[in-house]
């Protein structure tokens, strides 16, 4: 038996073990082991000790303790984040939310739940499906990821197009702030005075405290439901489609964008057999609501597929038949992980105008670093998911593809984007912050973080450039001691 | 000429005419006044000098001035908010966004409009419906009021049940903070990373900066739009209507309840002869969208209320139908007027399952205080809208309404709702944001303020409770040096 912790972790864990189940406290090597990445796998980090509360009461004890001894914390959900929002840093606590899965209470007449964060996104939907509800915000990951880690990076999806993402979602929070003490913003109506503070704490990626009740929204389901698939022979003719059906007036519940390589890929691992593997660009798009209007919409949109030179429309119905229409790009992700040993993928945001014009260009680059990237993504909102597949390892090959991810979102803010839409900056790329924030932008969130988190302890180095971590970014960080003399 | 500032303010007044036209510099009594108070008559108080800057830099700069002098200011829009966020305090500086009028910017394609903040809110619809678009939140005074005075006080109106306030249209700002730097936050595609900066300015009453300007998110046009007033026999009748129609997941553009008092209020002076004079109360909804949808959706709503025995249900379509329907509903304030010398509106929220019980508990209240309280609101959100008739003159009639609100509040925080849905704290109530949030909730809204507004110059005094405003409320307050050592 390898037990990590040397004599100094002595006096906490045995702190921890004092306020927790000690089986909830691990520090053995191998145990480690599993918390050392998240979803970005190509950071590792191990922790010093991991512990698994189960109720805000155990959380609250554990940031004191952390506190108490100045050790930094981060906070890890299912670890299934993009961006390494989770991933530890040296000498680090990890505080896992994995134990806290209840679904607390659910109220029909007023449309919510509250759930403790460690319960999986789409538990939500099954336990209130029943009684005719769901909830919105659904990442490609909601089989896995955890509410709480949602939360955290303000998770988007497939339906964010009509629904929003999960900052729309959340009406309230209890939360344990970086010294221990316990909080609840917002509350069970809409809205309440005061400053949003759940807005806030919404993609904040657990450098304010950390979540332990979450009070969401819930949606009746609604009545009908249909998934078409357009078939195009240009990216421009798909992207000039998307832009007539929002300039209709219509707000699809999601609209999907696979490019060629995607498709093929797709077809190669599972095989949906109704993605048409010569489509230079397929659209997936999903319109709900009541019938009349489902059916009105589905054939205006049918008619601006055709307009704008569309080969093909199937269209699915029946919950089975959608259910196959989305098999595809649901496992596109997994696919790429089958066609390549790595793959690395980009977040980026753009005016959903300049689609075609990015697009091209992201084909560009891809040529010019001699990357393969394939594109999948939400095409109503113009959040795109580049994925560059590479070797992790063949040396130089994971900087020449940051490097590659770097160009790619230093072009979606040039055109007036965001270089996150849904998968947080987390340890991936807060040297783009930058790129997109002026200095006294990121002081004033520097401000912030520091009013929560004085001590700076909560999950630091994540969000913002450092001149550890980022030479180029050096003039934009903040001191403490700057900070404090400011007050 | 009576100038009111005295010699102390004269350094500051020079400054102020060197960087802004002198006659935007107003310190003369009689042109002070109508600055003394917004749309909460009741409290009045004469700013030291009032400055009307007309762009970003001169923001910035008047601010500068006030930092310098270390003089407190008040930022004021069109002065029609409800709670007193624009109320002067003593021997301060007003800002007037009320020169900023200019619309910078309009990006149909990416469905945005730029504005300045002292545009009224409904020049940014006239601006943009020839293109067949809208800006959805829609506050009773929409006519008078500007959009940053809405951004302020993150104001609603009858169509946010369906559209949300104005938060969730806001997409960027770019603001002056209290010490004078400029800053930008979010932009202009709906997603930004980083702290949700633009979502806590929203709301945050003029205490962390001035905005200077905001980017709007606009929508389409619905394709149809339909008004439905439903007359009940009984306010419990038309409250499970209300909870009827979400229950069955149709969200209304609008859902409005007035009762008998306010019918026959509106009546008797605007006379629209569409509402039902015996009606005990009466539903206002509007629905939107796809004519196929509102069709089916219209059928529906009738059929639950006639269910919920509704006596007798109007349907208009034609724009001057539907506009004669709203006429009653949008003058019922201004009917109060005519009805009493002076009338005081609440703002609380409630669950909407507690209408029928919290509207007789309001009922019972006012008659224990001895006042006369209408009830004219958005039942669909259950924001509720009590309006209480008084006598300003009488001594002691204010103090004694003003206890009735207060019961009404505490009221809507016992069934689990909020002292506030659309027009702020402001100044009026702040003595109750104890009854809804815990003293370490407060001091965490406190620790942001402090961070934004170091030296507490930014519209002091409102939205938190302070030992000189609210006796009771001594205990929740926060000394700055307190702050200043934890920092």
């Amino acid at each position: 038996m390898v037990i990590v912790a040397t004599r100094r972790w002595q006096p906490l864990i045995a702190d921890f073990e004092a306020v927790l189940d000690p089986n909830r406290v691990v520090r053995r090597k191998e145990e480690l082991l599993v918390y050392e990445c998240d979803g970005l796998t190509s950071y590792r980090q191990r922790p010093a000790i991991v512990v698994l509360p189960r109720t805000t009461e155990e959380v609250a004890a554990a940031v004191k303790i952390c506190d108490r001894y100045q050790v930094p914390f981060v906070t890890r959900g299912a670890g299934t984040g993009l961006s390494g929002g989770a991933l530890p840093i040296e000498d680090c606590v990890l505080i896992v939310t994995a134990c806290m899965r209840q679904i607390l209470e659910i109220d029909y007449d007023n449309q919510r739940v509250v759930v403790q964060p460690g319960v999986i996104n789409n538990w939500v939907t099954e336990a209130v499906s029943g009684a005719g509800f769901y909830y919105a915000p659904d990442p490609s990951s909601q089989s896995v990821c955890s509410v709480g880690g949602n939360v955290a990076e303000n998770s988007g999806g497939v339906h964010c197009l009509k629904y929003g993402v999960t900052t729309n979602h959340v009406l309230g929070l209890k939360l344990v702030l970086p010294n221990g003490d316990v909080i609840e913003v917002g509350g069970t109506v809409p809205e309440t005075p005061g400053y949003d503070l759940t807005g806030l704490f919404v993609g904040s990626e657990g450098t304010l405290g950390i979540v332990t009740e979450i009070t969401l929204k819930i949606l009746k389901s609604p009545e009908s439901v249909q998934v078409l698939l357009a078939d195009f022979a240009s990216v421009e003719a798909a992207g000039a489609t998307v832009s007539d059906i929002i300039g209709a007036g219509i707000i699809p519940a999601g609209m999907e964008m696979m490019d060629n390589f995607s498709i093929n890929a797709v077809e190669d691992v599972v095989a949906t057999n109704c993605y048409p593997r010569d489509a230079i660009a397929i659209l997936l798009i999903e319109i709900d609501g009541a019938t009349a209007e489902v059916a009105a919409h589905a054939a205006e949109i049918e008619a601006l597929c055709y307009k704008n030179g569309a080969r093909q429309i199937t269209v699915a119905i029946a919950p089975e038949d959608r259910l196959r229409l989305w098999k595809g790009r649901k496992a596109a992700f997994a696919a790429m992980g089958k066609l390549s040993p790595d793959y690395y993928v980009q977040d980026g945001v753009i005016p959903r105008t300049q689609l075609p014009r990015v697009l091209q260009e992201i084909e560009a680059l891809g040529q010019k670093h001699g990357y393969r990237v394939a594109n999948v993504f939400h095409a109503g909102d113009g959040n795109l998911h580049p994925l560059i597949l590479y070797d992790n390892s063949v040396p130089g090959e994971l900087e020449a593809v940051e490097a590659l991810g770097g160009d790619i979102l230093k072009l979606c803010v040039q055109v007036g984007g965001s270089i996150s839409g849904e998968h947080g900056i987390g340890a991936d790329k807060r040297c783009y912050m930058p790129d997109m924030f002026s200095a006294a932008d990121l002081e004033t969130m520097q401000w912030v973080r520091h009013s929560f988190n004085p001590k700076g302890l909560a999950n630091p180095t994540k969000i913002f450039p450092t001149p550890r971590t980022c030479g180029e970014a050096a003039n934009v960080s903040i001191r403490v001691n700057d900070l404090i003399e400011r007050f």
